[in-house]
């Protein structure tokens, strides 16, 4: 156990092309529910929680995602942990420099500790004995990052080779060499000659000496961010617009002397596609993993991910099959990694089905659109109790509300009424209004949408509990 | 060409559980559109004409499946084609005998062509002479079946040996011997020795000569059939209950001595598998088939039959993904015969995704369910132009109707009025009403049904343009 305080930061600015079509750009991994009800974000932050507290932890992710991030803190209740936001993904060395710069005081510790929000670790007392190793190591003024003992010659991940033994008690390892990606060969080699641990890009170090390491091998990152402290009338912006987009371990890890290994041993897993994902899951008899409504004929080491649509499978080996209620994907096996060039040719057609799902979470509960097509629109509502969506108004569309379950309260213009199930209120275009659940069981509403142009981006907010935009014309907001 | 006037027979009672999840037990095989936009049903029919007018054609199905065969014949303007329901299926023995002992003095002619409704023919040129050469050897006496020449030694089909050949000029062979499916070796050798042919299904006979050989080889069907005819009160049901389940193969063409085969070459298929259909379409350069919303990377020799839904592919070999709005199949080549056992497990498990798809297709237009949940159920409904549903009132429901394309004619109580587009209606309880499209194009409503049980078979029908039962328990109408 160390003494030390430390300071939490989590990077969640992941896109999780990978994990297409549970996975889209305005639903990431991160907040993926892969191995039980807890996200993977979530899951994160738990795991962190008995050695850093709420208060010091923040959680850095991307302006596009700031939304369903801060969702899923909220919905465990973590509205304490600091929230930042980056424009645009600038890699690790920005995300992790811009923690360094703003964390401030406010932090309370010098001892910054970086997480990935997207990896899998089984054995949560090892995490944290080997962050108490990192941390004296931070504390003498090292770089510290953890090193996966490795199991098998994977080619998917860096290799860092150490060298001295570190500490007093030993706590880890000098830093000798970085290892890009190796071929099988090469690994099978490492493996052997021993003295190799992969790369599991989290950290540990003091917050100066990660600013002094970061000014002399990335100055210019360095100059912007300082700036962004220094300059109160900076822009997030304009700096991102101009500060280099590079990874922690390319950036600052190799170039610096005063790196050490911490090794872990704790069933880790960056589980970086839907092949890593089905060696972690426990499989039946056949090696199969099945997940929602599922029905097999003698299929074989294959991963079917269903929903609530029927996934029927026969005779299937080595095969991904995951099905969403808008897309499905089939994929062998040995092909995980190119799910990634299907989401591009799918953002490159503009397709919705790559940027989010049919149901979409929102601050006041969530709406699934049900079906659309010329003039209309028909979405379910689901208002969580106590909670009310913006009073706003649409300029091209009207809607229909029927109210199916709970009793809605509805503000049209200048009434306010209450409104029991079956019965349905019409709300005209231009109209100023707004639905709330004064009731203690969810609010179910199927509303219809009638008009000439049916866009998110079609709203006016007058006023908001949850201080969102007055018009948003880039995300789709409700 | 043969001067003898046909009677053309339709087999269209087949379950086609092999083409779920495109198939279902209420849209069977025959009303697929597999090949373009006629149905299988509509093709088969459409091959005969220059040689069958309509008004001599029967279609055999059974009862559950009336409505769906009914109205994929009206979408053609077929009315005038005959149409006989088996209370239940009882094999093609019972259904060929039912239309032999029915068609009576109405069919103006004495030959019957019998012909499956599920069938690929390619050259509708070649069938229309075979079937002239096999009127010709009809009229000479014999029991005709069209053999088809083997191209591959396929274990699918029944094989059928010919002796001597028939007619003057020589129009076929004496029938040998009847060969159930073979093996791979037994099938080679047939091959290899020659005069052996698949055994198509598609017969010839007078009708005459079809009953002796009927009332000789299967003297109990015989009887239950002649009952129907010469009783007035004799109930199809109670019959059906009784006759034996057989084809006309077993019992009739394997056991009579005056068979003749005519040898056809005309690009057959019996399309009993997703299997035999992927050999009959057109395939891409790595021998692929793609039906629509398909992306795909990499696979090869797979079929892709998509829908509105997005199927992602990547890397597959020698896989069928068939894709629906509630049901997706995932399925290896090779185990295509497997699919209906899957079938086998939905329809014990009592799935309705064995049952029916989630858009119905009714004679006014059709209806999709968008959504069900505790207490309500949405639908979309397509009112054709000039059509009405069903004067009709639910002891258990409400409805709200919101028009969303079109004006509607809405009866309630006693009041009839127009409602126009982003206009809704409310429909209480236990109160008559009709939905009808008087205008030019089709009416689209959102229906949100609200109440306590919400089965197709809560209706009473008080007045129907369709002549569909009053109160329907069994069937799911609307």
């Amino acid at each position: 156990m160390t003494s030390v305080a430390l300071f939490g930061v989590i990077l969640a600015g992941g896109s999780g092309t990978r994990f297409w079509p549970l996975s889209r750009s305005q639903y990431p991994k991160q907040v993926l529910r892969l191995f039980g009800s807890e996200s993977m974000l979530q899951d994160t932050i738990s795991r962190l929680l008995p050695r850093i507290p709420l208060s010091r932890l923040a959680v850095v992710t991307n302006q596009a995602q700031a939304d369903i991030i801060q969702l899923d803190l909220y919905r465990r209740g973590w509205h304490d942990i600091k929230l930042w936001f980056e424009p645009q993904g600038r890699n690790t060395a920005a995300a992790v420099g811009l923690a360094a710069m703003l964390m401030g005081a406010e932090a309370g510790a010098d001892i910054m500790a970086v997480f990935p929000a997207d990896h899998f670790i089984q054995d949560q007392e090892g995490l944290l004995k080997a962050l108490d190793r990192g941390a004296a190591l931070a504390q003498e003024g090292f770089l510290v990052t953890f090193g996966i003992t490795p199991t098998r010659p994977d080619t998917g991940y860096g290799y860092i080779k150490v060298g001295q033994p570190l500490g007093h008690p030993e706590q880890g390892f000098q830093a000798q060499k970085f290892v890009e990606k190796p071929g099988l060969a090469q690994a099978t080699a490492m493996l052997q000659e021993g003295g190799y641990y992969w790369n599991s890009g989290m950290f540990m170090f003091r917050r100066d000496i990660l600013l002094d390491a970061m000014a002399r091998h990335l100055p210019e990152l360095y100059a912007g961010l300082a700036e962004l402290r220094h300059n109160p009338k900076a822009s997030l912006e304009e700096i991102y617009q101009k500060i280099p987009s590079i990874s922690l371990d390319h950036g600052i890890m190799e170039k610096a002397a005063n790196v050490a290994v911490v090794p872990v041993e704790v069933g880790w897993s960056d589980v970086g596609t839907w092949g890593a994902l089905y060696e972690l899951l426990p499989k039946d008899g056949r090696g199969n993993v099945k997940v929602g409504r599922a029905l097999d004929l003698h299929s074989r080491n294959s991963l079917i991910f269903a929903s609530d649509r029927l996934v029927g499978t026969i005779g299937l080996q080595d095969t991904i099959v995951v099905d969403t209620p808008d897309a499905t994907l089939v994929c062998h096996r040995d092909r995980v990694q190119e799910v990634k060039d299907l989401v591009a040719e799918l953002t490159r057609g503009n397709l919705v089905e790559s940027l989010e799902h049919l149901t979409v979470e929102r601050p006041w509960g969530h709406y699934t659109v049900l079906n659309s097509g010329p003039g209309y629109q028909v979405k379910r509502i689901v208002v969580n109790p106590g909670k009310r969506l913006s009073l706003q108004l649409h300029r091209r569309r009207a809607e229909h509300w029927v109210v199916v379950q709970g009793t809605a309260r509805v503000t049209i213009g200048r009434e306010i009424k209450d409104v029991a199930a079956d019965e349905s209120v019409f709300i005209p275009l231009e109209t100023p209004h707004r639905l709330e659940n004064p009731g203690p069981e969810p609010l179910w509403i199927i509303e219809v949408q009638t008009g000439s142009y049916l866009g998110e981006d079609d709203i006016e907010r007058l006023d908001d509990d949850f201080g969102r935009a007055p018009v948003n014309h880039k995300l789709s907001h409700h």
